[in-house]
């Protein structure tokens, strides 16, 4: 940007700077590593006030440059399988070996106030207790671009913060997952064994982008059950195809509860990251530019729908499109003229 | 439409008129059943110059109300399955009990003189000798969206035209099907007998959508491996959601080589269409609703990328955020504003 356009634009940013939100202090409290601060940051960049995203695209200026240096860890699975847990025993390790550790959550259809995946934080106890531990429970609604778009900037605001791992926790639904993959550097699955079909209710385009899968609960007379589920996983990922990378997914058990297994899980995302880190950098690149076209073409398709001539006359196009008295081609000729 | 407007609309569109197609001229010739008239007026609705745009606006104008009698089938299945000599088999029985068979292709990977899936009518010999078959080879190419708002606009001309059945063959890769779904009443999926392993090749999705699977090739030694293929088929359709019409879908066998079967498949597509006449009226609105919305969306954006200042903006502000320096929020407010 220009420098006239840039205080020009700041301009109009100061001018809207509500007395709440001084984003520049904001900004400074929360390079400082203050909690506080970030949890207000993931709240104006997660509002949706046309205001407040004024100050979260100022306040995001502010914290680019320090962002960047978490590894991005995806987490999903099927209800019941224990994905607090998991990540509870894998966070409180991090911690032990000085690592500070964000939790968010994609969850789009979570509404305010209903709850949400993460809402509950009794169930991480001990890290939801920890200095070096940062919860969000997803609070974002809106359109699943729109949320993933905040939780891809409520990363940035935890990278900023110093955390050196983002855990990005999803309901399973395969639609969230698809956001959350374009959006981490590696994915986990976490499975439990069940009766010889440990991947039903796992959607297929879920398994083609997870970097490894975890069965968990092999714990107690489970051990052996997990074990079985582990050989019958890793025949099933085989069918898939190898990672643009060059990784072959791998299959690992543990027992979150037990606290069992976790380092290898732990063990082997390092590797990843220490084995792919060119391609991850570049992935990141890839990643930036899927998410600013996605992005783009949702608010442009937002606009449309919010122009006053198109919101008055759909309805009615609309209605002879069904009922066969215009053509889908006739009907966007008019609408096209209508939005000039 | 005011009639003021619709004057000056159809002035705007003789004013474009070439002098090399005469839309009302056209129309009556389709309307006659001029097969000719037809692959023309498919030819004009496929075009993707602005002006052919127009005159295809004011062909479905014309011919819009003597549309929509037909019954709309997809076909789909891995290739080598047989589709071609299927829709060859079904066809000539068709036209048999004196009805009138058009088939199309949806196959957006194909470009105009590369070939397309129909493009080899020799695989169908007696139909695309026949008068009262009509065969058109997939031309249309550009974006799946683009590509299947044609496709359906062929339909219309087709059923214009007086055919009885209309049959959209599609090329099995998944995406496409999803398109072709939304256009036909029933959807129809051509298997063959393997190794144990049927479904194999056919994407989870697609298996979501037909409401029968017919394995094709039962005929010689192959008769036994049909009929227990029937059976493993039969068995995963149990998985499969129950259609919101309440229909369960059914599996049969054939040959089509052999001529067998065939009748028996019919029967059951009019069995459907006897059952579920009210559903299917319903149904075709809602695609019709689905199509208007899929259409706007991807016009919106096409003419977003088309605006010049975007055009000039975009790579620069991409660099930007692929670069860390501008976040996607922030590149959102300044398109957006570039936008206006």
């Amino acid at each position: 940007m220009k420098s006239q356009q840039k205080k020009q634009f700041i301009a109009a940013l100061k001018s809207k700077v509500s007395t709440k939100v001084d984003v520049v202090e904001l900004a400074n409290q929360l390079l400082s590593g203050n909690t506080i601060a970030l949890s207000k940051a993931i709240t104006l960049v997660e509002s949706n006030k046309r205001e407040d995203s004024l100050l979260a695209a100022e306040l995001m200026r502010i914290i680019l440059p320090h962002s960047g240096k978490s590894k991005r860890i995806g987490i999903s699975g099927v209800p019941g399988a224990g994905k607090s847990t998991f990540i509870e025993a894998l966070g409180m390790s991090l911690i032990k070996s000085n690592l500070k550790v964000a939790v968010l959550a994609v969850d789009p259809s979570s509404e305010v106030g209903k709850g949400s995946i993460l809402g509950d934080k009794t169930r991480m106890e001990q890290l939801s207790a920890n200095a070096n531990a940062f919860i969000r429970p997803s609070a974002a609604s809106g359109t699943l671009g729109g949320v993933a778009r905040k939780t891809r900037e409520a990363i940035y605001c935890c990278e900023a913060a110093g955390y050196d791992v983002v855990l990005i926790e999803t309901v399973g639904v395969g639609q969230s997952e698809t956001a959350v993959n374009s959006m981490v550097d590696f994915f986990l699955l976490i499975a439990i064994s069940g009766a010889g079909d440990e991947l039903q209710g796992i959607k297929r385009g879920i398994m083609e982008m997870v970097h490894a899968v975890v069965i968990n609960k092999a714990d107690g007379e489970n051990i052996h059950k997990a074990k079985l589920a582990k050989t019958e996983v890793k025949r099933a990922l085989h069918f898939y195809p190898q990672f643009a990378s060059g990784w072959s997914p791998e299959t690992l058990v543990c027992s979150a509860l037990e606290n069992t297994g976790i380092g290898e899980v732990w063990t082997l995302i390092e590797t990843y990251f220490e084995k792919f880190d060119g391609y991850i950098h570049q992935n990141r690149k890839s990643q930036a530019k899927w998410w600013l076209k996605e992005s783009i073409e949702e608010e442009v398709i937002a606009q449309f729908y919010l122009n006053k001539a198109i919101e008055k006359e759909l309805p009615i196009i609309e209605k002879d499109v069904v009922e066969m008295k215009l053509s889908v081609s006739e009907a966007l000729l008019k609408l096209m003229t209508l939005n000039k």
